[in-house]
């Protein structure tokens, strides 16, 4: 049985989690709360020495999978079926490029620690995070929207009709948006593939506020 | 022939240069400053929305290839040898997280846009943004040295004993750490590896200082 360590808040658990679903494959989930800084504990650290969620263990003994897209890769390759990438390099490339865009390029830049250290350095209250977070959220779903709008590859989903792993992570960028007040009105090629998204019970019950430990939705 | 769009300083394109010139490829180089806002510019944009670089063109009038690490994947899809990733599937996906760790939660932290929004809204000037700069080049290396020191897959590369697409990520972190004055000695098993690699032409040969434009090495 995989064994994923996760928490509901976690953008890149959330991707794991779309994936897991996608796949059919039940996990045992470990939660470690970014909150009361469980990622930053002994036990979790010689796990994940980054220090980050997610982390997939698979076989008792082997070397922990840690990052999220890595993890994607390594479920589609290991679970062919149904596949996250097309078949052609030039399709692989556009899908890899556009989950690189949400998760590396935009994700990355609104993690807790790095908020925590806009508030040590720059005295940045929680508003004023929130503003940044919004806005390189907004600077990552401008640049997917762009590529979605003029680029043929587009279908249904963000490459051709049937979800990839440009899809699964464009969700996770899209709803951490949505979480800071954000809104995808200003992207309709996204917003449109993104509701489509959402009726897959695959990523609708992977959402980060339907999981265990989540508050309310407002 | 394939056409690169590249800049001297670009951590990323200095990725796809090593693979470019570990594959053997030649290439167009088109130059876009960074220093004078070219990637800003429509007549780029309209082949890279996101107005990063690089973008890869491999053939007239198909989509254009962006993004540092997909475009090394679709060069080992395209042209196999020498691999840029282990033939295991547990392999592969410790090779990509280590490059996710140092393109993506390093790399996408340091970048211009990101300097100039602490500068626009924190009032960060240059020492303020250099130190930034090295606190999360920093904490990508520890990272990277974590999984270096204590996992059993670790050669006298990052994965094994010949370089992959971890090497090529892990070397363009540790050259933009140096170049914002940072040095490797708490890094040992990775500094070890840089060594190796760049004693290989065609990293050495893609370092940013050695690219047209770059200023004279202190």
């Amino acid at each position: 049985m995989l064994k994923i360590f996760t928490f509901w808040r976690s953008l890149a658990s959330f991707r794991v989690r779309i994936g897991l679903n996608l796949k059919g494959l039940p996990s045992e989930q470990e939660f470690v709360s970014l909150v009361a800084g469980g990622h930053h504990r002994p036990e979790y650290t010689c796990i994940n020495p980054q220090a980050v969620l997610p982390s997939l263990i698979d076989g008792e003994g082997t070397t922990p999978l840690v990052q999220s897209l890595a993890i994607l890769e390594y479920l589609d390759e290991t679970h062919p079926e149904p596949a996250f990438l097309p078949q052609d390099p030039r399709g692989r490339c556009r899908v890899r490029a556009l989950a690189h865009i949400a998760a590396g390029d935009t994700h990355s830049l609104i993690v807790p620690r790095v908020r925590g250290y806009l508030a040590k350095h720059f005295g940045a209250d929680e508003e004023i995070q929130a503003e940044w977070c919004r806005h390189w959220f907004a600077e990552g779903l401008k640049a997917i929207e762009a590529h979605l709008a003029q680029e043929k590859e587009t279908g249904k989903f963000c490459h051709g009709d049937t979800p990839t792993l440009a899809d699964i992570s464009m969700v996770s960028a899209a709803v951490g948006y949505q979480l800071f007040k954000g809104t995808l009105e200003a992207y309709p090629t996204l917003a449109g593939i993104y509701g489509r998204c959402m009726e897959i019970e695959a990523f609708a019950i992977a959402h980060p506020l339907k999981q265990p430990g989540a508050p309310q939705a407002a």
